[in-house]
């Protein structure tokens, strides 16, 4: 009965060179795609032969429950629909990936996963740091700042700077996340970077202490757009290179960048 | 009088359709490739125009020693080669990419890093296992396990099941690993799941427990495959969906599986 399939689908920082060749190759054969507000237009735009439908939550508009999600998965499944469910960098680094994949095993659907370059690495990368370096970090935490009281249970214990924090959805919290973790004794002088949008054309960075990211009041403006903060020792790194990693297409502008460095240097 | 340029690109965890089209284009393009290990012979074959060289530690050779590759990587982009420089996985993810970078920018070497699939998510998908899941781990560690005592002075730290403990070049002091976890109170029936060789047709993993785990003994026999441990009690998703995901073409495998899970539910 059931000949329809669901590929779940990373789709990587922004960047449509930065998509996999299988998650290109599933776009291109899908009938139907479920997208969310961080995948880009270019790469929603791959699926030349799909009907396509928005079912994130930003753009002002209520978000479609999880639920709701699940069973047009399965019914269009049963249908023998080829449905890609493509979700921003990597479905199970806080993409509920792992929920949607339950629920179509516990329907019987037949269905994969395929990775995405997530953007717990890559946007520390577009921001010039590699979240692991000799002598400076050997592991790194991806934590959620969404819930300020869960990430300081989790991040408390870690001895300050001997982790790389990589820190998802916590852009808006920032101001708090820093003042938690000075409190906890994590040095006021510790570099952080925070990267937005990466790898897409209005990507940007900051460099900066946990001193200085303490300073943010979520209440001076709105913070809708993605972003990942990254603390620790290996943000020296970016800063030795002064090389942003990862720009898109732009390849004159590393060019630009490495020259400048060699210049200084 | 430098036109030659360096690219450090992210291979992802094996299977070449895993690659990103980045990574592809610029094998494709390249006029050297230095490649280590674990990137797999259909990937390099990409490189069809380009001299290939093996700067990789097996093989019963001894490794090219670090500062050796930095020096051919700036020497061919002053000749005006485009260099490759291919690692597997992600190139900031324990690839030492951070200090090629650093090594290139002091030499005033334009370069750019191509992140990759990282194995330290997709390892634990192959598996079945998302490193995060709504009410099971909102955060997940990725660190060595090459040095024991330098693991476990971290990850102690941790409440034990709070955190999703990926642990990379580990496989063969995974029964130290274990003991010390389960010494520091980690209890013995946590669930791990280990992936060999993830998204290459020699694909292999295991479910069991840290204390099961704890009876690996390294002297049992030789471990130089690639492998990831994930730790945590998100290892449970995968023991409910039953699915090996990304398990590279063979789609019908997938469906095989689905469907018994399905059956069997």
């Amino acid at each position: 009965m059931s000949t329809g399939f669901v590929s779940i689908v990373g789709a990587g920082p922004g960047d449509p060179d930065l998509l996999t060749r299988r998650a290109v190759d599933r776009l291109e054969r899908a009938d139907l795609v479920l997208y969310d507000a961080l995948a880009s237009p270019e790469i929603v735009s791959l699926a030349t032969r799909a009907q396509r439908f928005y079912v994130g939550k930003r753009a002002g508009r209520h978000s479609m429950a999880q639920r709701t999600i699940e069973q047009i998965m399965v019914r269009a499944a049963r249908r023998g629909v080829r449905v890609v469910r493509l979700k921003a960098g990597d479905p199970f680094v806080f993409g509920r990936g792992g929920e949607e994949a339950l629920a179509l095993a516990e329907a019987g659907v037949p269905f994969e996963v395929i990775p995405g370059v997530s953007s717990a690495i890559a946007a520390p990368a577009l921001a010039g740091v590699p979240v692991t370096h000799r002598g400076l970090a050997s592991s790194f935490l991806c934590i959620s700042g969404h819930d300020p009281e869960a990430f300081i249970t989790t991040a408390e214990k870690l001895s300050p700077g001997s982790t790389t924090l990589v820190i998802m959805m916590g852009l808006r919290q920032r101001g708090t996340l820093a003042r938690l973790l000075v409190e906890r004794g994590w040095p006021k002088e510790l570099p952080v970077a925070i990267s937005w949008a990466a790898s897409t054309s209005s990507a940007r960075h900051w460099y900066g202490t946990l001193g200085e990211m303490m300073a943010f009041d979520a209440s001076d403006g709105g913070e809708d757009e993605a972003g990942t903060i990254v603390v620790g020792e290996v943000v020296r790194v970016a800063l030795q290179t002064r090389t942003p990693l990862v720009a898109g297409d732009t390849d004159a502008s590393h060019v630009a960048f490495a020259a400048r460095a060699a210049d200084e240097g």
